[in-house]
């Protein structure tokens, strides 16, 4: 027997008419590639969107046809989001800073049918324009004026003020399956090509419900919330969407991501939340210490992408006010899977016990489900020391990759329930708090058991000669694995072998502590900044440990 | 295209299943029938719940049966909120303050294969249990010791603790459709046979998300909630749901809602939420104020149900520093509608612009969507002057009653979208706030336009020798009604006609004001309290103005 309720389905246009609706007074202001504050409010977003819908129509398009922009975090963009998936066409964000081989692939593969792009992309656009198979229109998002003479590069380039100045506002936002696809990201992916992650209207709602609760992201109407995290890089984490849910005043920084430029911001628009991954925030605390300043209206900054520093954290609560919530995702998971807010029992620590609990990767928002496994795939339970294979599930999860791509990626239970392997290595405490210790393939295992790699790390770049260390896995005979530390000294600074592997004693297990350090000149780096741990173990195959 | 997100249903058992795990040491406070105070954790909550899952399997239920509740709100409840749902069998929760008649009569129209019933009931229960024709099993919410010796009166009594005492705590709740029927409510309908709701799994969980969000409920897992709001009232306006969602700490307050009770618990507890409808909260302040106390944890209380006079929302707030979220909604709507949260905007303005804003029902929680229309069914738009009938839509609320009584509720739009009619008169200002004005049945309509009769009511009630105060309609030649006022005066008090009317000038328009006033000894109430302005037209409906 079914419930007696109304059936309506889950749809993103919804989360735009709401806004309209009830929150048409508030303002969305973006600092512009061409370099002006610009400031609207939702009516006029609402209003702009539907135009754009409107000209999206008029391009010939079918339902579920894919649209690419490669922009910035902007009102553009946020009319794109909107008018886009409103009317049943699949966003599809591209990050800007990939290789324009794989932009040619990305494309091809989602075969985008139009590209919207920002003016800073007009160079990288006309070099792949004419390597792409199903590009029909391309967009540059300005006016007329502010179309450069090298436009032309691109055959029939349309201009995006122009497409919708010639369209009314009145739209009916389609009715449709809240199952239908909305958007795709793809990941960056280390091996392998990128492979898409297709989001749909119902997980796209769900997900901005989860996070805008309380103890996830907390917005409300009286909030004002700058994403510095790149509306490419999955959904902005969301932010667009529970803007329009709450009603909160959404800040676009544009390009601009140093640390003056967010900090006038950041005050300028008296931001209450932020979210961005920990390298941007590390240039606003520069600016923001080296220049004596304290931040007057921010409340809390999500900080997620990467591990937040100890350091970080402690400097933004303590010096500043400012509380950092920690928190979890991936682009396969819409991204968000934990927030490191606090219970009642933590809110009773001293500061360190607390700053160690929010050094945490946080603890699932209500939707998600996670669980950690050991080799043989058996359940760990909460609380135990040691760490497992990280699982997750969820309605905002990926069931399959875009067209397939890599096969069934889920990993069924007992109850033949797929969950899926998020690559990580991590510890969940009794509590629920869940800890990232390695990524799965950079795990050592040493006599059949697991060292952190994140850990050992962490502790050699406390040292001050070291700037940057990765710890891999080097041969054992006895052992299979022990772990090898390859550092970069800092500039002018010296530290021996000796002397750096006595700077764990006390900090991990004796067992831990690695057998060798190799000191190198370069650590090489990704294109998302990450440390390509891959290369290090190719060049250190042959690495012959002391003790071996 | 779909999307390719994992295909999971929103079940309520997961919220369960979520508290256990990542909750599991928070607490769950009972006051008794017993008398005792009971306390125990969401860990076991969760055992306890699925050994009385294998205990209703074991009463030999199909899928969808209903299982009526006439219970207070306490962990025996609680545990069949989750075990009925969660194991896909209909929780139907029925109002013990109503007539056997018509418990008689729901039970019946319910098919009930089960009743569970708080000890206050057995004399209840006993008289109605030769009279139904669906009920199986009858069962006692208590354990041996406690049943008393007239239980006999109900053949095979079954006692609740031995029941689940029989049965081991490993069930695996059931993957089902999310549109399922999750749980049953009749409205108590001052006309006609009472109507049931049937919600599904999928209303519940999406009602809860919104109810959680910060300018909804603003539930944490930090927060302590006690919902003086009965669990046969509408699901206790969700609470029991929102609780397993975010961790947060509940307290049930069984039978004991006299003000001392109630502030025993509030304070012992430490409750942070409340909420309650407004006669609740009446003995709860004169306690207070009698003895001199304060609220030491309390920080907002929601209260809804009827509206909240402005001098206990400014008693609450400028005195006890509790703040007051005004919430609107109905049985039909799971119940959730609006939450008067304040904007940016009004927290700039001085207290009275902002009581003043907190004394209407609020804004909609994303999810609902609302209108006003006119007579012609003309949408009238937000900020308008004009009143008009209150119609929403959403995915939790109804679409038809159970067993398609009374036909279909809805009125279609434009688009052939249905939307219910609330049978509320209400303005909605610029800012999307809305403001009961009058029930429609109840609306005074003069020469063609409305007039509202709450608003003259409360400036009537405000005269101190009023105790009570009804305004119907009364038939006039020329404008068709004029509006009546009845009145009941307070002991001892005098006040004229004249008196009275002139009490009325400068606070609503000329027109607006009552032709006429008639004293009376009694003004009808019912079951829940409200005036029975029916009964009051029917005796008034030869009544002829001195106008007339």
């Amino acid at each position: 027997m079914l419930g007696q309720m109304m059936q309506q389905p889950l749809l993103i246009s919804s989360l735009l008419v709401h806004a309209e609706r009830h929150h048409g007074e508030r303002e969305i202001v973006s600092r512009r590639v061409e370099g002006d504050l610009h400031r609207y409010t939702y009516r006029e977003l609402g209003a702009r969107a539907r135009r754009l819908a409107n000209a999206l129509d008029g391009l010939g398009l079918a339902m579920s046809d894919r649209v690419g922009t490669l922009a910035w975090n902007g009102y553009r963009h946020m009319e794109l989001y909107y008018a886009v998936s409103g009317s049943g066409l699949v966003l599809h964000t591209l990050n800007p800073r990939l290789h324009p081989d794989q932009i040619v692939y990305i494309v091809d593969h989602a075969e985008d049918q139009v590209l919207f792009f920002d003016l800073s992309f007009l160079p990288l656009m006309a070099a792949v324009a004419g390597r792409t198979s199903t590009v029909r229109h391309w967009v540059a998002m300005c006016d007329r004026a502010h179309l450069p003479a090298d436009a032309a590069k691109i055959p029939g380039l349309l201009c995006y003020e122009e497409l919708i100045d010639a369209q009314h506002d009145r739209y009916d936002w389609p009715i449709f399956d809240e199952n239908g696809a909305s958007s795709l990201c793809y990941t960056s992916g280390t091996t392998g090509n990128p492979k898409g992650v297709l989001y749909s209207h119902r997980s796209t709602l769900l997900h901005s419900y989860a996070a805008a609760l309380p103890d996830s992201l907390n917005c409300s109407a009286n909030d004002t919330i700058l994403p510095v995290v790149p509306m490419f890089h999955v959904n902005a984490w969301g932010l667009p969407y529970v803007a329009c849910m709450t009603g909160a005043k959404i800040v676009f920084s544009g390009p601009a991501l140093d640390g003056k430029s967010l900090y006038e911001l950041l005050e300028g628009e008296q931001v209450t939340v932020s979210a961005g991954v920990p390298t941007v925030w590390q240039g606003l605390l520069a600016h923001v210490q080296g220049n004596g300043l304290k931040f007057s209206s921010m409340k809390r900054t999500v900080i997620g992408g990467s591990a937040c520093p100890p350091a970080m954290l402690r400097t933004f609560g303590e010096e500043f006010g400012v509380h950092v919530l920690h928190a979890w995702g991936m682009t396969e998971m819409s991204p968000l899977g934990t927030v490191c807010s606090l219970k009642p029992r933590h809110q009773q620590m001293d500061k360190d016990g607390r700053c160690a609990v929010m050094a945490k990767q946080g603890r699932v928002v209500y939707g998600v489900d996670m669980k950690i496994v050991d080799d043989d795939g058996n359940n760990l339970p909460f609380g135990s020391e040691k760490s497992g294979e990280l699982l997750v599930r969820g309605p905002w999860i990926v069931d399959e990759y875009f067209k397939g791509e890599g096969g069934n990626p889920l990993r069924a239970d007992a109850a033949g329930r797929g969950w899926f392997p998020t690559g990580d290595v991590a510890t969940i405490d009794a509590d629920g708090y869940m800890y990232i210790t390695d990524r799965s393939k950079d795990v050592i295992k040493s006599g059949g058991e697991w060292i952190g790699s994140i850990e050992l790390e962490n502790i050699a770049m406390a040292h001050p000669a070291v700037a940057m260390a990765a710890c891999i896995a080097a041969h054992h005979p006895k052992w299979d694995e022990r772990p090898l530390l390859v550092v970069t000294k800092k500039p002018n600074a010296e530290v021996t072998k000796e002397e750096l592997l006595a700077f764990f004693e006390g900090k991990v297990a004796k067992w831990w502590i690695p057998d060798d350090v190799a000191f190198v000149e370069v650590i090489p780096l990704g294109a998302t900044g990450k440390m390509q741990k891959n290369k290090l173990r190719e060049q250190f195959k042959d690495y012959r440990l002391p003790s071996a």
